[in-house]
């Protein structure tokens, strides 16, 4: 038991590989959001509200005066984690998707009932002047299913449409 | 309500502040960790467990055949999201603590029993050969308790001895 054969962790993408990842993307209201901090170069990661877009890229509406807008806005280039653990069990055996995307900024108000609809509590502050909106263009994906079950994933395969 | 003035959303440090920092971390068993990606130079968000190290600087057990520790190893600076919503109320409003950090790669027999005292499932896989222990040394912490409640911390504010 002490020592296991180094191999690649990586196995071969399949349907139901595709469909959790999408399942992740859509049932997510949260996430973690990875920026390159402009102050040091280096990542940092916040939460930050999460739903799924019309085409199925996720969207999240954040405040202008967050650290992770002013990192976005500097560079777009970013990372999501996507999927929480239950309550029970080691949570490392829950799946989860990270996402390599770029953030563009979009226009709110075309997305208003979109997103009211799918994050309600959003409405005691989805007008004010500081809060943006933010799509994720997924570059490449990563996704664990639990242990032995990573899986390296493509644009089209994380976006239903 | 349409507008509110832009300000300054950071607190000033207090004393509440840099416990619920290092409740935060006492308490979590899983974080999301930002790091860069080598491949691409942009952030790469996933997730690995946690437990506080005997000086308060967090310490995961993870395996070298994961994405993050072959980006760890390229460059050790990175970043973790700790602390979970719960399942009630608008997760941003449940406090969480985004650390800036520098990973280093420790001796994890040292620490086994110190380890698996906070992470008794890890017993599964500890002595696998592939799992290395990384403990992470803050450089700067970004406390969020909810909507207006930001707070800029410095390591000491975060570690406990």
């Amino acid at each position: 038991m002490a020592n296991t054969p180094k191999k690649d962790p990586i196995n071969p993408t399949d349907d139901d590989a595709r469909q959790l990842a999408r399942d992740l993307i859509q049932q997510a209201r949260f996430a973690a959001l990875g920026v390159i901090d402009p102050q040091t170069g280096g990542p940092m990661v916040t939460r930050v509200a999460l739903v799924p877009g019309p085409g199925g890229a996720p969207l999240s509406l954040i405040s202008e005066l967050s650290a992770h807008t002013t990192a976005l806005t500097a560079n777009p280039t970013c990372s999501l984690l996507i999927g929480e653990p239950g309550a029970k069990g080691d949570p490392l055996t829950h799946p989860r998707l990270t996402l390599q995307a770029e953030a563009k900024n979009c226009h709110k108000l075309d997305l208003r009932e979109h997103y009211l609809g799918l994050y309600p509590k959003a409405q005691l502050y989805f007008d004010f002047a500081d809060f943006v909106l933010f799509r994720f263009m997924p570059t490449a994906g990563l996704l664990n299913g639990g242990f032995g079950k990573a899986y390296r994933l493509l644009p089209h395969d994380v976006l239903p449409l």
